[in-house]
């Protein structure tokens, strides 16, 4: 099979970086498009990035030429991975869309937009028929904030079954989900900083809408109240999240609650998709796991762990949630949208 | 004036080591008297210690000599600071209480005993009467555990104006606070560990203690339900607590209750004990602060930091604590309890 | 092909561990024997360990027993990885070598005795040799110190070619060498310590046992004079060594150096084995590099990088020198050792 | 007596933070002229500095105007420290020299002009004459490059007595060095990064012109062979440095070695410098030491502690270096200068 032809918007920059390496042997994507800043359009992939992954740049995508952001001539990819910043993220994606191309977008600009998907597909992957109510020839695709994505799909599962009232979230961040250079050494080093910039309200807003119901071409949001403390740690990889839940009524047991989460089969796993994990949620017994040097690479970086789960005081449970900030939280969450836009709607490639 | 003799159990651990260092200068204090395990006694300070703080070991304590833990020839020293493992500290303590000495505990075993004092002198030092219903010759005084100490000095002021219902704490806690060697460099250099062992318990049990009402020899517990969730990271010390509260009627408008702490002056600091701070609290308006490797060191450790305090969408309100976990944590904590004791009680001393 | 049964002594530790982890999808060999010290004997593998790999523990390995160190029923293991610590290691080893078995050793015990090959088969295979020469029933073959691994290789490569006469190295080296728990975090977190034990001499002396020339079932040892220090950094793997090196007579120019390294073919690759690495050192470029963070997994760890070679003022040339110490300094070059044996002395084995 | 006034050049950055820390209670100088940036010129200081120390801004400093680099009308100061950025530092420093303005500058643009002392008072004070020669109304008077100054000041003192040929060195450079935001958390947690931008260089050859002597108004550089290799280790603040050097004759016993250093007397201490230290250079016997975390303090940071002084295979003797990089290594230098000259060009104030 000819593989599909896939662009990269941003593709210095972190997350770039990140989709890059991961879509280095994709079984369907082939990257055969670079757009990037001013700075870097004009010049080989190699000369213009600073690479800062552990692996090495893919030999196919070193000498790749970088166009700069208003190109269209994108050497047969329809599919673009967008981790441009936020700065011009809005409009360079939309610019895309309205010529027809499928925007799959890691940046915030779009997600909260009406008819824009904004996906966990594990649990709410039905939204990305929104797409159809869009009004650009091509689409714009989303995926959530990292640290939203992973209490997002495991209360997402619990909220199917008992539904959610209350969820407190304080999370532990990695330095990678700042993007490149980021935060500086000299404030991170042995410390903790407990604030980042627009992450609360993110993780406050963005799963009302991926747990919202898809109704008549319209998203209605799900009614649960969160409260979110960000923190930044000294981690490379790797968003630790404490995490407290309140049900609105019938609340499970504690087994049953492990059972639902480690029973979970992603209903997107039996399309075959190349990046979906068939659990994706592992729910973790040892008293001080999940931790983020030992258990970010799980299913290749794509499921969440869950340890601690054990009654609460104030809520009905709490537990701790570990999910990889760059790949199911990033640059992985986009692939596998792209995975699913392809398997649903292959005919707008063609 | 000639100084009060005092000894340290638990000279050569992390907790003695930092009462050693505080007590290097004080005004009222001498060092005199030391006792550490069978593998440290009978051997001089200097040689039997694994000195691990940033000033030198003081001149005056090098060459004490060290007294296995039966010992009560003391040297003149009738106030004995505890650093013992909880292993050891409750049988020793008692050992030495018994025999009439003022034994000023940092260790966990005798908190939640009846009679015994648990301080934070700010909020309740009251509560030292206590000893008055002891069965000891001496007296035992504990400090609390270091991460009950700051929200529980934050929420100890506000609850006496505005009673607090609940209280949700999560921690990002310091490695000092294991002690010495404590949590493995493999086990925490880029990590968060979910859990340190016995912690939130202690969290969640020690503040209603503290912020009781003696009442006829007696504390009447307080009534506020606590949820800790406690986590380590690679911080050297200060532990930052993530912390979410809600009054039980009659909330504060969020200038009132920050008008609150930092108008709150502590009630001992008129009785002129040297490490006593007229403002324990600070409240920080910077959106990233307080952070432990720039704030821990306000007031010489002694006070505490609030920073990032505003309205919640399930508490009333949500802030970040920090404070020193071996200064204001512990032996500082204990030092300011035996100031206390000295004011208040000095004829015991005689 | 039928797998080769091994046994891992010392099989809960760090280097077991890490051997374990390795060998779970070895081609030739398969785990079948653990034998670790009292405290771990007579349990189930996965009861005992506290595994601290960011693998999760191999299926077969997890419910094997763990046998004390003087069993001799291996259930078939013949080859036998030793992690043991060196307190034991020399009488352990012993013990089975003259049972019959085949001990390959990463310990340090019998790496200087006469007849034990101290092998970087890189340079020195035919050192195995010595085995000949050994009074066992079956054999000891080691590997060396982490820290000499790495610039002996390098230098091994050029000293064929161009006779070193002095090499001076400064390591930086990570925290996993020391085993765990190994260094507290309280005393490595932001810090320098300038000292391991009895590393440096290790490296000043097992070099040129491993430059030696092998001759009349003798190791002629190299005739270079090294100096090392040793300092341990907060990494997590990865050595990192500061190295500068004189020629006897004969200096190569900068690019010849350079070549002789990237075009060094490994003379065992040739044997097909399955740990062998083709080129088994990394030239490279790049002004900052090679780093332990981005550059240790290199060829999964195997080989070693060099960067940053120029003219010295006082040597003639110094550089960078990176490997994996866990992997080709321990127990990845333990296994290489392994198949090296299992191809020249396979009829052993029967 | 009446404080005399200074300014900071280049106020806002993190050598400029740490001038105004130290200055805050200096018993001669009272800071009251600002100068920075564009960005920050017509702002006052508390409203322009992202302010990164531990100890909160001086009362005194927070209300001072910055003004931009053009500006005279320096609101008395005559002394102006500088801890401009290199890019600028040329010619701002001549300007003000110019002008009359004695500059005490910690930037590397004048450090090897001829006519300009380049000082480690303790070793080099006389040079301080070289202003005479210089051709402004005022002065130009520097301090070294961090790295350099540790080793240097050792060295130096050594060389008095016993001529050195050669002095090896390889840091471990705390991220500190690198400014603000300096170096991306990214490139340097759990890492070492092998490469600090022009280091190495004024490190080979700065130690030349300080160890000189003066002669007839110029400096005879001194004839010493350095190879310096520098890296970034995870560390706050605190340069590390693995030394070895060579004598040219008579090399000292390690006794003799040892007594120089630890009876230094600094010249500079008889005449009641502020910030001068008797004994500029601590000699430790502990095995593992000087560390940064537990040595950069000592002397409040303006004395360099030398450990591990031991034989060596190769040069005469090696041995670890340490020094606090923004203290002696940079601010605390230029401080230590500036009360130099004050104390022997008194009358050039007036």
């Amino acid at each position: 099979m000819e593989k599909i032809k896939v662009g990269i918007l941003g593709a210095t920059g972190a997350v770039g970086q990140r989709f890059i390496q991961l879509l280095e042997n994709h079984p369907w994507f082939e990257v055969s498009f670079l757009v990037a800043s001013q700075k870097s359009a004009g010049k080989l992939y190699k000369d213009a990035v600073k690479w800062k992954l552990e692996t090495p740049i893919p030999e196919k995508v070193k000498d790749l030429f970088i166009y700069d952001i208003s190109n269209l001539n994108t050497n047969g990819a329809k599919i673009l991975f967008s981790g441009l910043d936020s700065s011009v993220a809005g409009e360079v994606e939309e610019f895309y869309a309205k010529n027809g191309y499928i925007i799959i977008s890691n940046s915030k600009n779009h997600r909260m937009v009406e008819n824009v998907p904004l996906l966990i597909p594990e649990i709410n992957y039905e939204h990305i028929n929104l797409i159809k109510h869009q009004n650009y020839k091509g689409a714009i695709i989303t995926n959530p904030n990292c640290s939203a994505t992973f209490f997002t799909l495991v209360c997402g599962i619990l909220n199917k079954k008992w539904p959610i009232e209350l969820i407190n979230v304080v999370t532990m961040q990695a330095i990678s989900g700042a993007g490149y250079p980021g935060i500086a050494s000299y404030d991170i080093l042995g410390n903790v900083v407990p604030y980042i910039s627009g992450e609360e309200s993110k993780m406050e807003t963005e799963p009302q809408k991926m747990m919202g119901k898809l109704d008549n071409g319209k998203i209605i949001y799900e009614n649960i109240i969160i409260s979110a403390s960000a923190n930044r740690v000294a981690v490379i990889d790797g968003h630790t999240e404490s995490v407290s839940i309140s049900f609105k009524e019938g609340v499970p047991t504690i087994e049953e609650l492990k059972n639902e989460l480690r029973n979970f089969e992603s209903p997107i796993f039996k399309m075959n998709l190349p990046t979906a994990v068939k659990f994706p949620v592992r729910v973790m017994e040892e008293e001080d796991r999940p931790q983020p040097r030992l258990d970010i690479n799980f299913e290749k970086g794509m499921a969440v762990s869950v340890g601690r789960i054990r009654k609460d005081n104030i809520f009905d449970y709490k537990m701790t949630i570990l999910g990889h900030n760059t790949i199911k939280g990033a640059a992985g969450a986009a692939i596998l949208n792209a995975e699913l836009f392809v398997y649903l709607f292959n005919e707008k490639l063609k």
